[in-house]
C-alpha cells in the first residue's frame, strides 16, 4: 500500500470552563475557553479503528475540569502547562500535547457580581512533549485601535491597476491579533501580559505612521525592547478601511470628518519581529494540521 | 382583485458612519451603525413598480452622511430625531420615518488615538410622523453580567417532565438587552443613559434573586424610580446557564467552583416595567413588519 | 407604588432537538431548533420571586424531548401546536404559549447517512391560548436569490442628497425571509410549504423588476393566488447591492460583468401582502416584547 | 540593534468578486471571495515606512477585478494561479504570492435567475514564487455530514478522569474541512473537485466507524486511490456530539431516537493522508504567519 498517515492530532475543542474561587463573600472568577489536542501513537486508530492508544476527548474535557478544581487556574499559561504536562506525563501513547486557552475578562461590581469586559481576549498556546520540552506563546486578539490622524500612505508602486491616490492624512484602524513567544520560564505571566499589552497600545498611539507595516514593526519592537522575557512576537493587523465620504455633490467639504467604515475587503498585514539571538522556536508556532 | 398591500416600509440598513470632530490636535469620535426606514404612499411602487414616491435608500444613506457633517452627531437620540424629521418634513410621500442607531464606544488613548470598548452597545430607536408626533426609545444591548452567588430557584411547578432540582445557590449570568421609552422631551440623553445603565448594573448586583424574573423587574423598577424622564422599560435577559460540573467520579466535591458555561439552549426572560401613568406608547415599539 | 409589570413571557430558547425514526436500516431525520415561551399569572414571580406559577424552562425543554419521542415530530407546525397546546392545557397558570421552530433539511446519502442542505431554513411560529384559540405562521429564511439582469431602477424622487444614477439594468440579489399566516386548519403543512416556496422562487425569477418592492409584492401575490390555505404573507428582503466595478481606468469596459458584492449598508424592503377577507390576525404576529 | 523583522506578508483579504458571463439571455455566474498576499523585499516598509517596494492592497484588489474581466474566472485554481503569477511576474520586489479563493455555488432557476446553494464552500490556496515554482491546494469546507448509526466507540484508554461509557451505536456528525494537494499540473480542476468530493461523501457513508479517526483516514484514502492527480489530503473534522436524551425519568426509553445536538465543546480530529511517493510540499501548506 503506497498510502500512509501523515501528521495528525485530536482533542476536545472549546471547553467553556468557569472557575470561581471564594474568599468568604468575595469571589474571584476565571472564564476560559480551553482546547486540548494530543498526538502520538495513532496509526492503529486511523487504520483499523483500534482505540487502545486513544485518550477520549471526553476524558480530556473532564481532566480540564478536575485540574481546575484541584489546582485552581492562576495564569492561563500556567494552567495550560499543567494540563499539557499531565497528558504527556500520564499517557505513554501521547507524545505531544497542545493546549490553547482564551480568557475573557470580568470587572468586579460587588463582592460576587461582575460585568464582562467586552474588549480584547487574552490567549495562550502551550506545547509539551514527553521529552520534557515545552514552549509558551502568550497573546491577545480583538484589540480594536484607531488613530484619526497621524497616518500617511504614499510613495508606493504605481502600475497599470493603480487608482489609489497618495495621502498624507488618513484614519488608521485595526483589530490587533498578537502572539509572543517566551524565551524560557517566565516567572510572572500576568505582569508580562500587562506590559506587552501596554507596549502595543503605546506604540500604536505614538507612531506617526507611513504604512501599517511600520506601525506593526514599531509595536513589536517596543514589546521586545521592554520585555526581556519574550523573544519573538507575531502580529496580524487588518487595515479596517475608513473611507472619507465624498460630500462635494452636496456642497460640503470633508476634511476627514465623515467616514464610511467598510467591512470587506480589508488590508491584512502580518509580520514577525524577533531578537537576533532568539532561541529556536521548536514547535511553538505549530498550528492546525489543516483548515 | 381581493389581494392587497399591507403594512410596509423600506430603507437603508446598517450604514456604518464614523464622525470625527477636531479640536486642534484633540479629536473626538462617534462610531455609529445607522438604519433608516420610511413608509407612506407606497401602493404604486409595489403594484406597478412606479418609483415616483420613493426616496431611494442610497439617498437615505447620503442624507445620514451629509447631516452628520452639517450638524455633527451629538447624542444618538438627537441625531436620529434630526434624520427622521428631515425625511418626513422634506418628502410629502413619506408619512413616517423610523431611525435606529447603534453606537460603539471608544476610550481615548491619546489626542487622536482610541481603543474600542468591547462591552455593551448603546442603542436608540426613534419614530417621527408628518403630523409632528415622535417617540424616542433609548437602550443598550450585550451588557454581560454575572453573580456567582446570591441566586436561588425553587418552589416552581413540578409536573411529570420535571427533573430540575431546586437550588438555594446558583450562578446567575445574562446578557442584558434593554430599551426604555422617554415620556417626553429629555433634555440630556447622555446623562439619562448613564443613569439608567447604572441602575441596571446596581440592581443586578444588589438583588438577592429568587428568579431571573425578579431580578429583571428590580432592574426596571430601579431605573424608573431613579429616572423620571423615562416611563417604560423593556428587558430581554437570556439565562446563560452555568452548570456545576459533577466532579464526584474523581473524588472531588464542587461547591459551585467549577462550571460548564453552556451555549444552547438558554432560558429567555422578557418583560416590561412601566409607570401606571405612562402616556400611550403610540408607535414607539413598532418593530419589523416581518422577520 | 405607581410602577407595574407590563407584557412579559419566559421560556427555553434554541433547544437543538434531533429526532431519528427507524424503519429497519432506513432512518429518517428531523433536525430542529425549538423555542418555547409562556405567559400568564406571572405577577408574583416578578414582584416577589414566588415561583409557584412558573413551569421552569428546564421542564419546557424536557417536554419538547419527551413529546418528540412519544408522538414523533411530523411537520414542524404540527409539533409546535402539540407543544403549545400541552402547555396551556396542562398548566392553569399558563394562559398563552408561543412555540417557534426552525428546521434544517438533510438529504439522504444512504439508508442512514445524510448531508445537510445548507440553503434556506424552514420556520414556524405557533400561538395557543387557554381558550382554544391558535394561530399558525409558516415561513422560511436565508433563501438567497439573484437575477443577473431583468431589473431596473429609475423614476424615483431626486432631492439635494441624490447621487444615484437611474439604471435600466442591474443585478438584483436578496436573502428572502418570509412568513405566511394560515387562515385556518391546513391539512398538509408539508405540501403547503413546498407550494409557497415554489411560488416565491418562480415569481422572483419571472418578474421583470422596476423596484424590489414590486418583486416582493409579486412574490406575495403569487403565493396567495396559488395557495388558498394562507391569507397573509410578510416578506423582508434585503437588497444585497452588487456594484459594477469601474474598470475604465484600466481601459476596460464593464457591461455588468464584474461586480463588487457589498456587505453593508444594504437596502431593506419589508412588506405584507394579504387577502381583503383575511380573518383577523389575533396574536399571530406577536414578536418579542423587547429587543 | 538586536531586533529584526521575521517572516511577513501583506495583501487584500476577502474581495467579494462576482463575475457574470453572458451567452445571450443565458447568464453564468461565478461568486468568489478572493484574498491575495505578497511577500518579498519588505525590510524598508517595516523599518522606515518607505513604501517603494509595496504594491498597495488596493491595487491587488483592482487587479483581481481587472483580470476577472479580461480572462474570465474559469476554475478557481486557474484564476488563483493567474493572479499569483501576475504579481510575481510583474513586480520585482514581490518574491512570493499566495492567493486564496472561496467559491459559493449557485443553482440555475432560469436563464439569468439563480438560487444560492447553501452547502459546502469550494476553496483553493495557490502559491507562486518568482523562480517559477507553484503549488495548488484545492478544498472544501462546511460539508456537514451525519450517520445515524454504524458508528461505535470503545476500547479506549480508561484513566481516573474517564466517565464516558463505551458504545456500539452512536450518531456520527461532522462538518468536513478538507484540503488536497495536487502533485503537478491538473488538467481539469472542476472534474477533480467533483471526484474528490464524491469520494469523501461515499467513504463517510460506507465506513462502519470504530472511531472518527478511522472514518477520516478512510475518506482520505478513498480520495487518493481514486484521484491520481492529488498526492496528499488534510482533513479537519469536528465531532459534533449528539447526546441521546435520558427520557427514563418520564417512563420512556430512547433507543437513539431523540438527541440533544450540542454546540461546545466538540471533539476535533485532524489528520493528513498522503502517498509514500508524494513530492515535497514546498510552501503548499504555509498558513498565516500569525493568528
Amino acid at each position: 500500500m503506497s498510502i500512509r498517515l501523515g501528521p495528525n492530532r485530536y482533542g476536545k475543542a472549546e471547553t467553556r470552563l468557569v472557575r470561581v474561587v471564594k474568599d468568604g463573600p468575595v469571589h474571584h472568577v476565571k472564564d476560559l475557553n480551553v482546547s486540548t489536542s494530543l498526538s502520538g501513537d495513532m496509526e492503529a486508530v486511523h487504520l483499523t479503528g483500534d482505540n487502545a492508544a486513544v485518550l477520549p476527548t471526553d476524558t480530556q474535557k473532564n481532566t480540564a475540569y478536575a485540574l481546575a478544581k484541584k489546582h485552581g487556574v492562576g495564569q492561563i499559561e500556567e494552567f495550560a502547562l499543567l494540563l499539557a504536562r499531565h497528558f504527556v506525563d500520564t499517557q505513554p501513547t501521547v507524545h505531544h500535547a497542545r493546549v490553547e486557552i482564551d480568557e475573557y475578562a470580568w470587572t468586579r461590581r460587588g463582592p460576587h457580581s461582575f460585568v464582562r469586559d467586552g474588549g480584547e481576549v487574552r490567549t495562550c498556546v502551550v506545547h509539551c512533549d514527553r521529552d520534557g520540552r515545552s514552549t509558551v506563546v502568550s497573546g491577545l486578539k480583538d484589540l480594536v485601535l484607531m488613530n484619526t490622524t497621524g497616518s500617511e500612505f504614499h510613495g508606493y508602486i504605481v502600475d497599470e491597476y493603480t487608482t489609489l491616490p497618495p495621502t498624507t492624512d488618513r484614519v488608521l484602524a485595526t483589530a490587533v491579533a498578537a502572539r509572543w513567544r517566551h524565551a524560557g520560564d517566565t516567572p510572572a505571566y500576568g505582569k508580562s501580559y500587562e506590559q506587552v499589552r501596554q507596549c502595543l497600545l503605546d506604540a500604536f498611539a505614538d507612531t506617526h505612521s507611513l504604512s501599517l507595516q511600520q506601525t506593526l514593526y514599531a509595536m513589536g519592537e517596543r514589546a521586545l525592547n521592554t520585555c526581556p522575557e519574550i523573544c519573538e512576537i507575531r502580529l496580524a493587523m487588518p487595515n479596517r478601511h475608513h473611507f472619507a465620504v465624498d460630500l462635494s455633490p452636496f456642497g460640503l467639504d470633508n476634511d476627514n470628518e465623515v467616514f464610511h467604515a467598510a467591512d470587506r475587503p480589508y488590508g491584512l498585514i502580518e509580520g514577525s519581529v524577533l531578537r537576533d539571538d532568539a532561541p529556536g522556536a521548536g514547535f511553538a508556532w505549530e498550528q492546525e494540521t489543516s483548515s
